[in-house]
Order: structure tokens, then sequence, then C-alpha cells
């Protein structure tokens, strides 16, 4: 079988990092060898320092980004319990939907598909929840939402934001921006594999922890006995050994290359998706002012693409130049583009691939 | 850092297949690129041969074996269902956690640790559960158990079995016993690295699914439309692509070698460890004809290790020897030891390496 070798630059996964590819490959180790458990506390000390905190209880979540954004509902709230949710786009709307599913009631603040949370609108919704949700960067629309705002205003609230398209890419301040409970994924900006959920929790928001949620495999009274804790750690499940490996060493480029210097090149690479498909013809769908830098979300004006579908257009990039773009979700199916510069993808050389690509398609 | 290469001879992970290691490190695809769908169907399709069955949804749940159990309870069960579940070790105990959890009510039957189920006294718990859940291949105990007496008396109700450590090393046969939901985990007698749960559910347990589960990552209603169906395939969370991948290879290995042949070869090495370590003063915990193959648990009788503890010893064979084996969890902790014999682990090398080394050690 020849493998397909694709220039990644859908909404997720990215290309990862050949140092996290690498690192795949080491010999495996038990979950209870000392050995692994070094290189999970450093795995842990790394995500600490992406997610700009010093929450103890910060670790990958062993599941993709949906299983964190579960955990850091499911743990936190219950029947009785009121959350605000700002919805902006699938994200948010999957955050309902989690809500209502843990018992909690779930107060829903929709927002125009593009636009930024309005942080306002947010806080008039209730006047005492249990929790305020918002995803910092819409995955769906390509919005980087202020969750500084959010953080400074939520009163005696728990903050849960979602950074699955943030961390690492933009800037980021968990503890700074008073936020209780986060989670990512890592096939975003941190250029791994997808697999695991990078999430952390503040002491404020351990105070509040759910004695018994509804799900047992991400029940975090149990999974901190595993993940922190200087001496034996007591097993819950099998961590999954290779991809934590793997996230160690992403996290490891990215902190040698200077977290700084990461942001700045994604910053560059969705820059010039933007400025070049606007030459191309094209428009930006998210709202200006909040265009988030590793996600581009692309509007496609009527005719542009002459006969064609988006589809076939996209099916194109895709066999004949190996090059993935995603498509719109939900609402903006068939009407936007999603193009990612995320991880190890955010170089020029592949914006320019891509542009190029695309010329050659519907130029 | 000098990486660490272990012999991995406790209850899992075991050391995986080569093919599997060498196929994490192929080009990433995206979750939705047609050729990893095509690989997504051939591994749904080997797992079918490994589990002998048909049944369309059969998959890797995304997350490690207990992801897995908590998918098989909360998609079938809730709120006004009763649940039987034979409990002789730790994983029946952490299904009666589970579908409690789930709203619905749990009738354990508990058994003395060692012993195989009593499928006459499971089915005289209740009149008329929703559902009985049992053990195949005890991880705690190493004891198997006889699956297909509890398929031919099931009657109304589904059949729940868990298959972590029994799935590749021994017979199973999902369709012929009457199993309507079954999960396992990639880093058993599959050879793989820990992180997915291969599954699989009859059409008459999709007839009872729970429309609306407690979990949302886990809702089957959603991930069928994803790994099942003939045309486009619907998001539901980013595939772990890299792990499929590497599962894809190891059942390739399994099924190149021929599934008869790798568990004769588990039995073989199953048989090395229990004789050998009888040879060495060391007594069989689990009940005599129900022993599992890749799992031998081991009694210590009191005085065997003279003056050192069963701790001491493990780590003397982790550090001098690179060797792992386990200890005992629940109420045998400290007083078994449980060695596994599985995937790549499954060789009579590894097996002589082992008993030489405790030879050393406490001989």
């Amino acid at each position: 079988m020849t493998l397909s070798d694709r220039i990644l630059m859908g909404p997720g996964p990215c290309n990862p990092y050949p140092e996290a590819t690498e690192a795949l490959t080491r010999p495996m180790l038990g979950h209870l060898d000392p050995d692994f458990i070094a290189l999970l506390d450093e795995t842990n000390e790394r995500l600490r320092e992406v997610f700009a905190t010093r929450n103890a209880l910060t670790f990958p979540v062993s599941g993709t980004g949906s299983a964190g954004m579960e955990a850091a509902i499911v743990n936190f709230v219950g029947p009785g319990d009121t959350v605000v949710v700002a919805v902006n786009g699938v994200f948010g709307g999957r955050m309902v939907d989690i809500v209502e599913r843990s018992g909690a009631t779930a107060v829903a603040v929709d927002h125009e598909w593009g636009q930024p949370v309005d942080v306002e609108r947010v806080l008039a919704a209730h006047d005492s929840p249990a929790m305020y949700a918002m995803v910092h960067a819409e995955t769906s629309t390509g919005v980087e939402s202020d969750v500084a705002a959010m953080g400074a205003a939520k009163g005696d609230a728990l903050l849960l934001v979602d950074c699955v398209t943030s961390l690492g890419g933009v800037e980021l301040r968990v503890d700074d921006w008073s936020v209780d409970i986060a989670y990512s994924g890592t096939q975003k900006c941190l250029g791994v594999a997808p697999g695991l959920a990078p999430m952390t929790v503040s002491e404020r928001a351990l105070e509040r922890l759910n004695p018994r949620p509804r799900s047992w495999y991400l029940d975090l009274n149990m999974i901190r006995d595993y993940v922190t804790g200087d001496g034996a750690r007591a097993y819950h499940h099998t961590a999954p050994i290779s991809m934590i490996t793997s996230l160690h060493a992403g996290l490891g480029a990215v902190l040698d290359e200077g977290l700084d210097v990461v942001r700045r090149r994604h910053r560059a690479a969705g820059d010039a998706v933007k400025s070049g498909m606007e030459k191309l013809g094209f428009e930006l769908f998210a709202a200006e002012g909040h265009r988030l830098a590793p996600l581009s979300s692309i509007s496609i004006p009527d005719g542009r693409l002459g006969s064609r579908s988006e589809a076939e257009v996209r099916s194109r990039l895709l066999v004949d130049f190996g090059v993935e773009i995603g498509g719109g979700l939900g609402p903006v199916a068939g009407k936007v583009w999603r193009i990612g510069t995320m991880g190890h993808t955010a170089r020029l050389r592949n914006v320019t691939t891509l542009l190029g690509a695309l010329d050659e398609i519907v130029g």
C-alpha cells in the first residue's frame, strides 16, 4: 500500500512535529513504571508552561478534545446547577448538549456565527450560575473571543474555557485571566497526533469537584490520584503511554523554539492565508478584529468557483496536490472553508503551496 | 535521556508488535480523508475477525479499555433499568460503579476472588434484568469465565462481556456465544499501545440503544454515523488517527500469523510461566481449570521471598533486569503477582528471562 503524504491545512489534525512523531516509537513503558511517571510529570510541567498556569492538576485527558470538554463539565456541575454557555459556533453548542446530559441546566446565549462572545450578554443571562462556559477559539468559525474580559467579570461562578484551537497558537494566560478549567487537543497548535486532551483545573474549581460525576472514565477524583502526588500513583485506567510520550516531545519542540516564536509563526502563516485568499477573490468570514491566527475561515463568493462545487475543489486539492483544507460545519456547510496553519503546518511554504494549488484549480 | 527498554510482563501494556510500532509514524491523515476512512474500515473488518462477529458496528472506541466499558454500559441502560453484574474481581466491581452512575440499578453477584463466574447464581439474581454483565478474563485474578454458558442462558436480556484480556489471546466467539456487546483494549493480547478500546455491538443491542446516553463523547448514536456507512462520514470527534493506524497494523500482524497460532503462542507462554513459577516454589492463585493463559496470577507463599518484600523483588526485576511484572490489586495487593504473556511479549524467551532473573534474585 502506497502511503499518502498530506499537507494538513484543515481544522485539525495538523502535520505533527517530527519530534512528536519520532517519540511515538520509543520502547513502551508500563503506566506505573517510575520512568514513565517521571515523563508524565515532565509533560504536565510543560503543559503548565503553555497554559501559563501553576495549577497542580494539569495533565492530558485520555481522549480527544471532546473528552476534555466532557471531563471539564461533568466533574464540576450536575443536577441543580445552572451553566451559562456562550454559543457562537458548533463547539459552544456541543457544550450545551454535554451540560444537559450532566443533569445541570444549560442557559445558551446564542451569537451570530462569525461573531465573538459578547461578555455583557453572557453575564446578563443569569444571576448566579455555577459556571460560565465559552470557547476561546471557535474551530467552526475561526473567531477568537476575549477570555480575559470574561475572567474579570465572572464573579463567584467557575469559568470554563475551550482552548482546543488556541493552546500553543495564540496568547492564553489561564492564571492571569482567572480561568478555572481549560482543555485543549493535541492535534491543533501543539503539533501532535490526535488522541489526548490537555486539561488544567484551578484550586478553586477543585474545591467544587463533584464527588461522583456521571462519568467514571473521566472522574477527576480518581484521576488526580494517578497524575499528581509525590509517592506511589494509584491505578485508575491504563494511560495512553505512546501518545503521552509523543505529547512530551511535541511540547519540548514548542518550548525549545520558544512559545512566543511559535505563536508569531502561527500568526505569520495565518496572515499569509488571509491576505492570499483575499487576493484570490475570496472573503474572510470571521468578524474583523476577532480573526483567529491559526485557523482562517474563508467565505466563498457566489460564482467564484465557476462550475465547480466547493467539495469538488477541496477534493482536487487533496487528490492532485495532497493538500487538505476543511469544509464548513452546520449552518455554514458548503459556504465556508476552514484553513488551518497549526503546529508544524504553520509555515509560509505550506501557505505558498496551497495558494499556488488553488490558483491552478480555480485561478 | 537514556531510554529504558523493558520486557513488559505485567497485566498490560505488553510489548507491542514491531509492525504496530512502525505504523505509528506513518504520515498523518485527516479523519475525513478517504484514505483514512478506508484504513478505518479495514481495521474494523480485522476486528470483526478477531471478535468472530459479523456485527456492522465494530470499531475502536477513542479511549482506553475503561472507556470501552463505559460506552458499553451508558449506551444501553439508564434510569429504570436493572443490570446484573457478575463480580469476581476489580473489573466486575468497576462495572457496578459505572452502571450506578448511568442511573440504572446494579445487582452485584459477588464471587470469591480467584473463582470463575457462577452462571446459575447470576441468573438467579434477578427475574428480568435489562442486561447481564460479566468479565471474560479477569485481569485482577487471572481467571477465565464461561461466556458461552451465559450467552445460552441470558433470555431476553442483553449480554455485555469485558474482553480486555481475552481478545486475541484466548478463544472468543462473539456471535456463536450470543454476546451482544463486547469491548477490549489494544495493549493486551492484540499487542498494540494502550489508547483504544475495540468494541462490537449486535443488531439486537442496537435496537435498544439509549437515544441520549449520559455521555456525549461515547454516544453511539453519533459515533456510528462516522464509523459505519458507505458514503460520507459525519464528524463526531476527531479520531485518534495514529493509534488507529497502529491498531490496523497490529491486527494485520496477528492475522498474518494466524489467530489460532497466536492463541497457541499465548497458551504456551502462559503454561511456561505457571509451571516455571511452581518449580520456583510459588503457587497458582486462580482456580484450577479456569486459569487464564495470557495472564498468570501467582500466590506468594509466606517466607518464599526471605527478608524481601514483594514490591522490592518487583523493583529489582525492573531495575536490574528491565523486566516488569504486576502486583496485586485490591484485596490481594501484596499477596499476588500478575505475570502477563500477551501480544509480542508472549514468547518463551521472555519467560526464560523472567524465571532466570527471579531465580537470581530469590533463588
